[in-house]
């Protein structure tokens, strides 16, 4: 259809309004072949998209699943963030899920509820974000299921393989195990508050990237495990909050070294320019799907795992020793 | 919680508004907590709920996937079902499609976006549905999440295994098979028109049932497999409208005979009372979930199985050699 604007990524948010085509016009089959069309061929498995159910292939006789909802209004505003990188992100905090138990994504399904007046190429661009960051992870969409509802929700499954190795848990950390990180840190939360300030400046872009699009390592998680993690997770909720379940699962005390977390220069910028402090991005900021682990005291971790950290006897999770709280990320509800 | 009214399968809809604790007095975590206490212990697989992502079993090396959003509003009414009752159809709807590959549902994940105004026991009562139905079809919940929203939205993958069998698909019909349905048709959507016109008499006590819970024929889907079914899909849209997506993936025509139908006298009499066509019902109603497929034309069946008509050379769907149109079941945005 010429005329009509697609997003990509590095392009700013556009005005959905201003589009005219919707998914009522085009109904829930149309909607769904449009979709289709814009999947990358190729399937994990037997059966792709358009049957009951999708078959994917589990070679390791075991299977990695893990869901997440996002809820416009409470995980992404489309005034703030383009579809592409809504898709991408949805995406994104699912593939790292499967990353965090040491297994390769393999297929993702997608749930998406949406109102009728919903431009078709929002719905479009939001399904090549995430067919984009699928392709980042190795992935493919295979299944999914449209609804109408009042707000855009979207419900994401992602499915992983193993590759024949145990799965990284959060309950494997021992007293004397390094603390590690793969991924960026703090960005995406420094990014909201920009956005909150109403200061998106262009000097401060790439914070306002990594917040509508984080950048999970998801290769560092298959890699961990061939390492010897002892336990993983994802940083989704922030590092205190999240090395907290890691703390409570493995019976240990976790303590994070500000003076060994990776130095980065916007977010210094930015916190300078919002008068905020930007180490409490790094501790309790979530969104940016890093990954920590835990590692015997000798592994040699490659440049991109930085040791960030030690594992003691204990309980819970301190910063340079000291008590960690009010570190604790955001929960829904509260 | 003394006091606290539970509901039990077979109870009626309740007041929910009259109850006092709330998801938001509870919190995430506290909500996840209070989840995972009212699951039956046991996982099909090494990891169940609580890390970053569940590990399941997938014995035959593939796995069957498959995911289904439930939206308030547009799927289901708390006023008209009680929240066990959604529960069980939420998990239904998604296990149904599992079984009409031919596999056997493993593993459940729920993704459940709720306001915050939301009763406890609602949550609570919904999970027990969601498990129960579980238990019926074999499978188990190993995962989740959880969100804010300002209406319930209920989003369910299930995972399934093939047992070294083939998926039965959509697209195997062939000219000369049989067409047979094993479990019930028309009778949510008898039961919906019931609502709608006001009329829940205690004589429809089971059609109303069958509209609150469906019961799929979880076996059957397996069975098939087994005696060598060609096609297969799960009746969830009409009976019609379903299958006219096995008459085009297998590029044949499907022609219901409707003096084959099994009889219900519950639908006749409520046809009478509403003076409606209960036929309609059984053709295009939807969500009863019953398995339709195809089958060789000498294949012995069991009773369950009612063969209702057969696959000829063609396009489309025929009731007795006639046309279907203005039976396509119900869509979204239309």
């Amino acid at each position: 259809m010429p005329g009509r604007r697609r997003l990509s990524p590095g392009d700013t948010p556009y005005d959905w309004r201003e589009e005219s085509i919707t998914v009522a016009d085009l109904g829930e089959f149309g909607l769904i072949a449009a979709i289709q069309a814009l999947l990358p061929p190729g399937s994990p498995g037997p059966v792709g998209i358009g049957d009951d159910a999708a078959v994917v292939n589990a070679p390791d006789r075991r299977v990695v699943a893990t869901t997440d909802m996002l809820v416009e209004g409470r995980h992404f505003r489309r005034d703030w963030s383009g579809a592409f990188d809504i898709g991408a992100k949805a995406a994104a905090q699912n593939l790292a899920d499967v990353a965090a138990m040491g297994a390769s994504a393999t297929a993702l399904l997608i749930g998406f509820a949406t109102p009728g007046d919903l431009p078709v190429t929002w719905a479009e661009d939001l399904v090549r974000g995430i067919a984009d960051e699928c392709g980042r992870a190795g992935a493919s969409v295979v299944g999914g299921d449209i609804s109408s509802a009042d707000s855009v929700v979207i419900a994401i499954t992602a499915l992983g393989d193993l590759g024949g190795r145990d799965p990284v848990t959060r309950s494997g950390a021992r007293a004397g195990d390094l603390l590690a990180v793969a991924g960026r840190l703090g960005r995406a939360a420094g990014g909201l508050a920009l956005l909150e300030a109403g200061s998106p400046a262009d000097e401060f872009a790439g914070l306002l990237a990594s917040h509508r699009r984080p950048r999970p390592p998801y290769a560092a998680g298959p890699e961990a495990a061939v390492l010897g993690a002892t336990s993983m997770i994802d940083v989704s909720d922030g590092l205190v909050s999240d090395l907290g379940h890691v703390a409570e699962a493995s019976g240990v005390l976790i303590d994070i070294e500000t003076a060994r977390l990776p130095d980065d220069p916007d977010l210094r910028t930015a916190g300078g320019a919002l008068g905020a402090d930007w180490l409490r991005w790094v501790l309790a900021g979530g969104e940016d799907h890093a990954l920590a682990a835990t590692f015997p005291p000798q592994t040699a971790l490659p440049a991109h795992w930085s040791v960030i950290g030690t594992v003691r006897a204990g309980r819970g999770v301190t910063v340079d020793s000291a008590s960690a709280e009010g570190l604790a990320g955001w929960h829904h509800f509260l």
